[in-house]
């Protein structure tokens, strides 16, 4: 079979303010081939992401996405494979392309399993789906009362294990910080995983992010993650270096396998966080687990948005025993939760695993977007090259 | 005074080819304040990085790129850095936002340099603008005869260095490209600069560039350009530990400070080649150029298209005296050579220096580009988002 269409929903909460909640907008893919259907989405900006997609050619190098990918053979992961690969050296001038390709990419797995009847897991090599503990992926109150507040009712919600995040981190002084740390603490108890999240704020000033540890060494915290910005990878280091028991995290802003892998060599973090959204979809996500098996780093997913997402997310390391610990969305916006009919449900002892049904196993709710749906038009040269297609 | 417009104009030929010319289209800025006016250039796709300006916001830290830089204050070039840093912050979830910036950054400098009265390298800190000695970048033929012919053609126009790109390298075996090599070597003599640029073709595989490296060598090549994707840090590195003679180049894929310098410091390559469209502009074009300097790593500007690109692109090292090779676009489209009304010619002895005037010393000749202007919109949830400005 061949990709015959690539149809991309942007979709958006009817206000969008300026909290660090990725969930506040999404751009799905919908990609249709052989009879088939399969859905991704997009960690991205929506509007940059389609017109990578739709717009001209700027030459050889500079094609659009679409070029890559309408018309080309679909029968295993190999052809998915050789589309990222084209896009890598005919879109290698156009930036916003990786991102782009993230929600085609893992729309193609998802069309190739619902034509294989298989769970993406199985076409990726692994034999079960493994358990993971979802931890809770919260954003820090603007007080350390609040933190506690959200703390307690995560631990309440029966999360095990939580995030913080953003918020006023790094805003402050090195004790305002502290607070909030102490506070996530107390509000979850002594038993549960917590980490810590502050999204690069320090750039790459690696004496401020040091400033930090002693405070999340008292409240043992597990890890210590973005704490400079994705490219940083000599700050990293110097603070992995000073770090001996909070590992350093990151990787969510990895837009190829490359830069995931020099985050584990050079940047020596101890947990490589993707996210499928961003990296170039599944297949990049996966060939960073088998990286990190072979370093003994430890591959966490990214994902703060839907549970296609989160199943997309889920697959690459879904048969890895070892690696326990997932990112679960534990207050995604309205929107980000009507996406998936069939949203992945944490089991009795409080776990969950990548779904066992054909492709990601997620069924789109595509009435309930509706209401989400952001109409827009895309002309150039008095064509009209995107126009926001029809749900149904 | 404070920015008051920031207004992008998409240039195309008629017909754009899968070439390797990137100056095919362009994509031009015009910042506007304080009753003066600068000019940049985006080398990007132009679609995807007028999206990244105009964007609705995603969410805090995928804002477009607009809302860093609109109403800016801009005083004097730390409000130029101010303004780059809280994009790399504000919009660090928004790919393409680097190369948006780009074309505004430089149109910035161009604007300040207007109202100062002074040209942009001065601003840097440079005493003088040097000369340089301008190499004609050209394509490879499509047979190692019209290499040959256009070989010849440029050592006619009196250039005394040349490099060749891309064309049908790394397509065939090794002994082919030999004969590429060897024909451009016959055909500009051996008192020249001979350059080689194969346009990341070989991906990762060091073995297939390894391969090369024998006739590059017997072709007295200067340098072998971009052998691998731009993030291939190892690749760059294991090519370099066997190849004695040929320095590699690379880094006109750079987005950020941060790829440039990891480039230098992990890849090892003798030659970091900079485009300021791309890396956000002449302030991080400037940060190479000094980290280079430190590290014995020779300095080159990357410029395929405009004269305005070229001036931008020779700032951040005109006063850099031991760097004396640049890029000189010798065979840009129609629509490219219209942009510059005064483009920077070869003095008596073949050589070029970045312009005394203010700004970037080059007068974009608006009339000349009107028939190449394609007219754009963009809508989303009813409102027009960008229509193509008014090149009057």
């Amino acid at each position: 079979m061949k990709i015959e269409a690539v149809d991309f929903f942007y979709l958006s909460m009817p206000t969008v303010t300026t909290a660090a909640d990725g969930s506040q907008d999404a751009l799905l893919v919908r990609v249709a081939a052989g009879g088939h259907v399969g859905w991704g989405e997009c960690e991205a900006a929506p509007l940059p992401s389609i017109a990578a997609f739709v717009c001209p050619m700027s030459h050889g190098a500079c094609r659009p996405v679409s070029a890559s990918v309408l018309g080309a053979p679909l029968t295993g992961p190999q052809d998915i494979a050789a589309i990222s690969a084209r896009v890598e050296h005919d879109s290698m001038d156009l930036l916003q392309a990786a991102h782009t390709l993230s929600g085609i990419e893992m729309a193609l797995w998802d069309l190739l399993g619902q034509r294989r009847q298989e769970p993406v897991w199985r076409m990726l090599g692994f034999e079960r789906s493994e358990s993971k503990i979802p931890y809770a992926s919260l954003l820090f109150g603007d007080t350390p009362d609040e933190t506690q507040a959200r703390a307690r009712k995560a631990h309440a919600d029966g999360f095990r294990a939580m995030k913080f995040g953003w918020g006023p981190i790094g805003t402050a002084d090195a004790g305002y910080d502290a607070d909030h740390f102490t506070a996530a603490r107390d509000g979850i108890g002594a038993d549960c995983h917590l980490m810590i999240d502050v999204g690069q704020i320090f750039a790459e000033d690696v004496e401020a992010a040091a400033a930090r540890l002693p405070a999340l060494q008292a409240a043992q915290a597990t890890w210590f993650e973005e704490p400079f910005s994705g490219h940083a990878f000599e700050a990293y280091a110097a603070l992995a270096a000073r770090s001996p028991t909070v590992g350093i995290a990151g990787g969510e802003a990895a837009h190829n396998v490359a830069m995931a892998r020099h985050l584990m060599d050079f940047g020596h973090v101890k947990y490589i966080q993707i996210d499928c959204g961003r990296i170039g979809g599944i297949g990049p996500a996966h060939e960073v687990a088998m990286l990190a098996r072979a370093r003994g780093v430890t591959f966490v997913n990214h994902t703060f948005t839907t549970h296609l997402a989160l199943s997309a997310s889920l697959q690459p390391y879904a048969g890895m025993r070892s690696d326990r610990i997932c990112e679960y969305p534990a207050a995604p916006s309205a929107l980000a939760q009507a996406v998936a009919a069939n949203p992945i449900l944490r089991d009795a002892s409080g776990e969950i695993r990548a779904p066992e049904a054909p492709g990601l196993g997620i069924t789109v709710d595509t009435e309930a977007l509706k209401p989400y749906l952001v109409e827009t038009e895309i002309r150039v040269g008095g064509q009209v090259l995107y126009a926001t297609p029809s749900l149904d």
